[in-house]
This record gives C-alpha cells, structure tokens and sequence, in this order.
C-alpha cells in the first residue's frame, strides 16, 4: 500500500493547530490585543511546512512525538514572527498573507512588530519549558536551542531578509547570489525544523549529517517551487500570484527560466532522496514529503 | 573603607562592552549593514545596568564571573533590541538614543526591525553556546534560557510596551497601572538579570526568591527615577529631556508628583536592602547598586 503523503500531512497539520491554539489560548484579560494579534497570524491556515517535518523526521527516528511538537511549534511560531516582520510597509510592504490582510494591516504597525516580538521569545521559552515538563534531557534542549537561535538569527533567516532587502536595488544578481539568499531567509529553518526533530529523537551524527543534506536540498527546492508558484498566480490564498514580477524581484524563474527551473527541482529532489538513503532508518514519510513539495501546487 | 561603587560599575561596563564588541566584530563581508547596524546600537555607550546587576549578582554568590558574561551581554542584547524597535517611529517614534540618532535614522526602518530581531534571537544562541563552551550545566543553561525568555516575551517585556502603547490613549491611568506597566515592561527584564547571575552561581532557591524581591523592588525604583531624571531634563546624552511630556504621557511625576515619587523611590530601596539582609553571602555590591541607582542623575 502506498504510503499516504497528503493525509500524514493533513493529520500532522491538525495536531500542530491544535496545540498552537492552547499556547496563545484566547484570554479574557483587559488588554488582550497583543495576544488577539498574535493568534491572528498564528493561527491563519498555514502550511505547516516546518512543523510537519519536525515531526517526520523525529518520526523517522523513533523519537516521541508528544517531545518534538513543541520544537515544531516554536519552528512554525519563528516562521511566523518572520512573515509578520517582513510583511510590514517598511519591508516587503504586502497587504494579504494566508488569504487574509496581513498583521499591520489589521492590528496596526506597532502591535503586529510586537507580535512579532513575542512570537519569536516565546518559542524559546516553549522549546524550555514544555520541554523539560516532557523530559527531554536539558542536552537535548541546548543543542536545539543552539541550532534553532543559529539557524533564524543573524547569521541565517534575519540575514537572508537583510539580503532579500538590499537585492531590491542590486543589479546582475548571479545564480549564485540567489542560492546564498534563500539558503539563509528560507532553507536554514527548514534545515533546523528536519534536524531538531532528529535531535528530539536522539538520532546518531551520520544520520543528522545525511538529513541536513537533505534538508539543504528541499529547502532549496520549496524555494524555486515558490517562484514558479509566485509566477503562475497559483496561489488560490494567500499572498497575490505575481507579487515577485510586480516588484521586480530577481527570481529563479527570471534568471534560470522555466525549463531549467524545474529540471532544478527534480535534480534537488533526487539529491535529497539520494542523502536519505543513506540512512538506515525507513525513510520513507521523508521521501514522500520530498517528493510532495516538489510537486505542490501552493 | 567603603565600597567604591563608580569604580565597580565602570570596571564591569568595560569588560561587557569589550565582549560585545567581540561577539559582533566589525566582519569585512561584501554586505555588512547589519552588522553595522547592530554594531551601532549595541556598542552606543549604555548604562550597562542590565548585565552590571547579572554579574554582581553572580559575584554576590561566588560564582564564575567567565560564565556569567554570556548571559549578562545576551540580557544587554535583549535590552538594546527593544529600545532599538521602541524608538520606530510606529511605536514611540524617537530620534534620540544614548546620545546618538536613533537605528532607524541611520540604517533606516526596515534594517533596523531586522537588527532588532537579531540581537533578539542572538541573545539565545549566545547564552547557549558560549554556556557550554564555558561548561554551565545544561541544566543551569536551560533554566537561565528559561527566565529571560519569560521575562522578554509576552507575558514580560513584549506586553509591557503594549500595554504602554495602549496608555497613549487611555484616561485616567492609576498608580497601579503604571505599577503594572513598568513591572513588565522594565522590570521584569531587570529582575531576569539579578537571578541569572545567581541561576549561574549556583544559588540556593531562598536566597534567589529574596534576590527576586530585590530586583523587583530596585526595578521599580529604577523606573521613578528615569521618570524624575526625564522630567527634569537631567539627561546630558540619550533621549532629550521632557519627553514624556511631550508625549503628555502618564507617569509617577504626574499622578504622585515630585516629593511622593522620590520617597518612593527612598522606600522602594529600603525594601531592597531588607530583602538582600536575609541572604547569608556578602551582599555589599548589591546593596551599594540600590542606593546607586535611587541616586543616579542619569
């Protein structure tokens, strides 16, 4: 029987909701608009791209799940943080973001910098806290809390966007460049979200080496899918297909061109199933998520 | 002879500020705006308050001085984000800090929202890393992880500044309001200092509760008195004076007045000094900072 990628994501996806939803739980205080503004982005239908693969690869290692999901979480609350900041007029400056007005638009600029803010000190205080409830061991917890604050931090996402910004009015960007960009903004979360699950489940050196190949290979991937998907207009929510042309952004699209584009993708997607098959473990919810997002139609 | 309280305070701003200096080295890549940009808040001459109470707390209980550094510069780093997006011109609007134009007159917003979220997820990674390099206990590591990210997050700091924007346009603000605001939004950062240096000093679980009343009780101080300093116009570098009431903002001098908010501050230091009485260890440096502090002229 075929393994079933979309409904592992579906169930995977609903679990994450779920707990997303008791850690900002709607209170009753006075002032709740930090909190009302947080949830509205958090809990906008995302993919939940970064916490499924948390998930699958702490799965993959027979690491407890009930452990790893607030790694995922805290992973989809930074990723989060960093849709509200870039979104904001001083920056990408967009107007919808998960089928719905983006964060400033609806709770005001300051408030949603703020929710911004918090979502990104409170997902390491999560990774701590409800870490510890679970038992996972504080060795466990620190080599997360490195690879996670490494991977969003100065020297990886906050970097890439800083970059994104100063291509606006860079000429000839390279192939290269581009690679470099998305490496930093997108690929070294999804690179710490498949790592620190392996991490949860206490995987062995070799295989998180594997896995971070992988990882660097459908990072890479989702990010030229997403030009495509940019191009096309693909997108029934979300962000407005075309945003990328509107703002005369270098995509891998206008530099490499379609064909070449998509034979990328199949050639990264080999090349990560290719770093997982050297792994002893059944690989194969991985794969399949591989082999997904290279096919995704959003 | 008396304890020399000038001298300790620049001693210990000397050995932070040469740190901070080390972790965002002035690097030589093609693009390095934000590190300027971070370099610039970061090394603009602060107070050092902050990371001056971590390490004399951590002092205070005999511990490694080599190991409390990490922590006191990551709290510097938490401090110097939230100042840098305070001062946005959607939040508080500033063009003024420690004596220099604000991050975003310089670097412009959106550099300076990312040198923010930088310095904020930087601070983790640093205690983090530098923690075990240094051989803090995971354990000990975790929990220091913990109470700052508690502290800055959105039930700290991050709600803090909310609940003050939201005082902008809100009447009849009490003393027990502003006690709230400043209890989160400066307090509880400051409190996270005095018990990290304690958290890697190993103290025991009374003295680090009577240590908490401590700093909550300085940390109040502290904020009447920036109200007094404001008003009075006493700041020679930094914010220009009477900005608050430019603001026509809410503070202990327009709802107590001058002669109730300096016995305040009197009393809030006497309490200080009681709580530091029921610890056992030398607490001469502590006590010294109180009396420091409900005096400082800026």
């Amino acid at each position: 029987m075929k393994f079933q990628i979309d409904s592992y994501i579906k169930e995977k996806r609903a679990v994450v909701d779920k707990k997303l939803e008791i850690i900002f739980r709607k209170n009753k205080k006075e002032l709740s608009v930090l909190n009302d503004s947080i949830r509205y982005s958090l809990l906008a239908k995302g993919k939940r791209l970064r916490p499924v693969l948390c998930l699958a690869s702490c799965e993959t290692f027979r690491g407890s799940l009930s452990q790893a999901l607030p790694v995922a979480c805290a992973i989809e609350m930074i990723h989060t943080y960093s849709l509200i900041h870039d979104d904001l007029p001083s920056m990408d400056n967009d107007n919808l973001r998960r089928g719905v007005p983006t964060n400033h638009n609806v709770y005001g600029e300051s408030t949603a910098i703020l929710a911004g803010d918090a979502l990104l000190t409170d997902s390491f205080n999560l990774i701590v806290a409800e870490g510890n409830k679970k038992k996972l061991s504080p060795e466990t917890i620190c080599k997360i809390v490195e690879l996670i604050s490494n991977a969003a931090g100065s020297k990886g996402m906050v970097e890439g966007q800083a970059i994104d910004l100063a291509f606006d009015t860079k000429k000839n960007i390279s192939e290269d460049d581009l690679k470099n960009l998305h490496s930093l903004k997108t690929g070294s979360l999804i690179s710490a979200s498949v790592v620190s699950g392996a991490l949860v489940a206490g995987a062995e050196i070799d295989d998180i080496k594997n896995l971070k190949k992988f990882s660097d290979a459908i990072g890479l991937a989702f990010q030229i899918k997403d030009d495509l998907i940019d191009e096309d207009g693909f997108r029934r929510i979300g962000k407005s297909g075309g945003s990328d042309k509107k703002n005369k952004k270098s995509t891998y699209l206008t530099i490499l061109g379609r064909e070449k584009s998509m034979a990328l993708i199949d050639d990264l997607t080999k090349k990560s199933i290719n770093s997982l098959n050297k792994i002893n473990n059944d690989t194969t919810i991985l794969k399949s998520l591989a082999g997904y997002l290279g096919k995704r139609k959003r």
